[in-house]
């Protein structure tokens, strides 16, 4: 399998590459609009045809990249079933494995930062991989004040979905606001401050319910974009309008030529 | 591949299992003394067998449970070549392939911490893996203050061998004294405050010449036993010398009934 994470300054947010060697297909989970270009051009290096952006909820922190990447590339776009949107392709649920060639990707239904929230699973020859989306960030976690969140049900989604996966479990998550980019379940269980080491479901819905986050920057226009499959909405600001636009340049010509955005 | 981390608490030292699912063969690198009945029970539950062990360096911290393991289990003894220690069974060197069953380990040579400190490169379907010894450690490196330790060496052997791998490599350090378990190139090159971020030589020597760290409180029986692959010297302090023992009683019955070792 070819594997890549790549990131999106803006909004902090890590998408993930899985390519299946053997059939060239590829799958994007959480593309960011900003980054379609720099995403595609990734996927082209490497020999991989992109065949479909996966999402683990309807983001409120940035624009998905599906519907762009749609347009751009014909890939379909991927989303949990229970998020009915009538934008996507196709649609995933726990309990059902989806195929990227010969990837089998395992959907679990994850609730808490949003009702609708799904991480997945891959197996590889040595190790597992998570996918955790906003469930469980490095030594943090999504917030659970916006969007049907709920701190006791995300407690519930770590402690029996994750933290009863294996210690070696490899934990990518949805975001990184201090350039870290990995961690395991043994790691989390042991070291994160919200919900390792022990903490009870009263000592976690404590912390959520006194983070006193700023309200999120871009939730008015993402969370309808998001449900319209990333379609850049009436009431985006000035200042993000340019990703939503489809370029009439070439893809390549497109490509912003910056180091260190996958570190 | 079966995969396993396992952690001994005294020295904080990582040692990892690695399994040939194909041929049943396994390595341990880096064993230490008081956890090699633990480690042989994991072994056994993962129906395998011990066929190696294999070090990254002669420590200072903690006696290896080489001989220990060679003498309870048959395992063959691997030591790079340079250490030219004479209770060796086996010897590697970088450019030279070393095989478990179809696992293909890569020698590579990186001194800096010790003169001839070797890491060890793997690759799997999705990942590269590397093994780093105390060369690289997670937000941190090995000490340069003993056994022939040279700061410059070390910026050359990490800079030149490690950072010039791909940012998704997963570093698996022999050490952490802070409970994590994993950190990726990418994430050193940007995060490590001795070696990350563009730092110089010069910055890096000065801040290892000012690192004021204590005498190695096991150095002057470690080093002499682990020079005899870990046989217990004369002078192991009366608190240490019980690891040192081969037990009679069959292992199963030494396991220490720990929970939360591998992390």
């Amino acid at each position: 399998m070819i594997f890549r994470q790549l990131f999106e300054k803006d909004s902090s947010t890590y998408t993930y590459l899985l390519g299946c060697e053997e059939t060239g297909e590829s799958v994007l989970i959480d593309p960011v609009i900003e980054t379609v270009e720099r995403d595609l051009e990734v996927i082209k290096s490497l020999n991989l045809k992109l065949t479909y952006t996966l999402e683990t909820h309807i983001h409120a922190d940035h624009l998905t990249g599906a519907k762009k990447m749609r347009t751009l590339s014909g890939s379909k776009i991927v989303v949990p079933e229970m998020d009915q949107l009538a934008c996507a392709d196709l649609f995933v649920k726990e309990g059902e494995i989806f195929q990227v060639g010969t990837i089998n990707i395992h959907p679990l239904f994850t609730p808490g930062h949003t009702s609708t929230h799904h991480a997945y699973l891959v197996n590889t020859n040595s190790h597992t991989l998570l996918f955790s989306g906003d469930a469980l960030l490095i030594e943090a976690c999504g917030r659970t004040d916006f969007q049907s969140g709920d701190a006791h049900a995300l407690y519930k989604s770590v402690i029996e979905k994750f933290f009863t996966l294996p210690n070696e479990t490899l934990v990518y998550p949805a975001h990184d606001y201090e350039g870290r980019q990995i961690t395991t379940i043994g790691q989390e269980k042991l070291r994160n401050p919200r919900l390792g080491n022990g903490k009870t479901e009263e000592e976690f819905v404590e912390i959520m319910e006194n983070m006193n986050l700023p309200y999120p920057r871009k939730i008015d226009f993402a969370v309808p974009g998001n449900t319209r499959c990333g379609e850049c909405p009436e009431n985006v600001p000035q200042e993000y309008r340019g990703a939503c636009e489809i370029q009439d340049a070439p893809a390549s010509e497109n490509i912003p030529k910056k180091q260190g955005d996958q570190g």
